[in-house]
């Protein structure tokens, strides 16, 4: 396959992104595995927060989202937020990351799945049963859990674009014409 | 050696946690070789956050530990906040942790020390040099591995409290007397 190359990002560098972005998600579920269920994290009658009604998990991810946001890492277009209302600004100065995706793979966030599929599917089927107290050090090994699915999900839309440009002439009139070929639809499957 | 329990701690467990921890540690170096040094982050005439004197990572670790401490993180004897003052009260429930260490044990935290062998000898060691922007990820690297090690060096208290009191008739005349054997200091070099 002939090396592509879009505003320095070329195939290589998104397999080899991809292969490191799957340790990441490995060691962060390891992580989280150290520690049992424990429910009271997930429970909103257990953390009573005052002005806050949810549970000890979604104040943590909002409040830390919030720190992060502040510190700029939304402004990295390989990040998506899971609770992307009302998240403050970044306080830094902007950095311009490479534009490689079309606008309007930016708006694309799936992050309200990725969400039900870990908490419904995913942790209940690797975490032992129990409770040792840790909820809060339960909660950041959750979040970054999630953070490194989400990216590497998402990277996805990279994947797709550089594949897209590298045979534009192939995709581009079965994109026009909404035709969904099984080599456009294999885009999405990598 | 004679199994001891201490509230439940046993030198087993003990020896289990540190092996885990170890692993920790690694995970974490390796999430933060990800990135290149990215020395922004450490810069505080990059960040230039109004009302803020100080670095990005600063700002982040000060911000995180406060999220982290409203979610009940310190209110666990193993943890160690790197800006303990001024840290907002655990918003949770209180709960009921083992009580192994002596009181004041409970005081000592040395975060400091590692917080300046982190930056100025080990992160350079394993960083290559570069800048790709990413710093709020950055930061949040770095502070896991700050957390991952911190834990592990004052997991030390724990390791010399039960050692201790398995041996107490040998430790404390020598302890009351102030006098450090090598067998006592073989404690704290465990």
């Amino acid at each position: 396959m002939a090396k592509a190359e879009h505003n320095n990002v070329t195939l290589g560098m998104v397999r080899d992104s991809l292969i490191r972005q799957e340790d990441t998600i490995v060691y962060s579920l390891i992580e989280r595995a150290r520690f049992p269920l424990n429910p009271p994290t997930y429970d909103p009658s257990y953390a009573s927060i005052p002005g806050f009604g949810g549970s000890l998990l979604e104040f943590f991810v909002k409040q830390t989202e919030a720190v992060q946001a502040k510190a700029g890492r939304y402004d990295n277009p390989e990040e998506h937020p899971f609770f992307p209302d009302n998240l403050p600004p970044s306080l830094v100065p902007h950095y311009k990351y490479p534009e490689v995706l079309h606008p309007a793979a930016m708006s694309i966030n799936i992050n309200k799945l990725i969400w039900d599929m870990y908490f419904n599917k995913l942790l209940p089927s690797f975490v032992s049963p129990g409770d040792d107290g840790n909820y809060a050090l339960t909660a950041a090994r959750d979040l970054e859990c999630l953070q490194a699915i989400s990216r590497r999900i998402h990277y996805g839309k990279l994947v797709a674009e550089v594949k897209f440009r590298d045979e534009r002439k192939d995709y581009e009139p079965a994109i026009r014409a909404q035709i969904y070929s099984d080599k456009f639809v294999d885009v999405y499957k990598r």
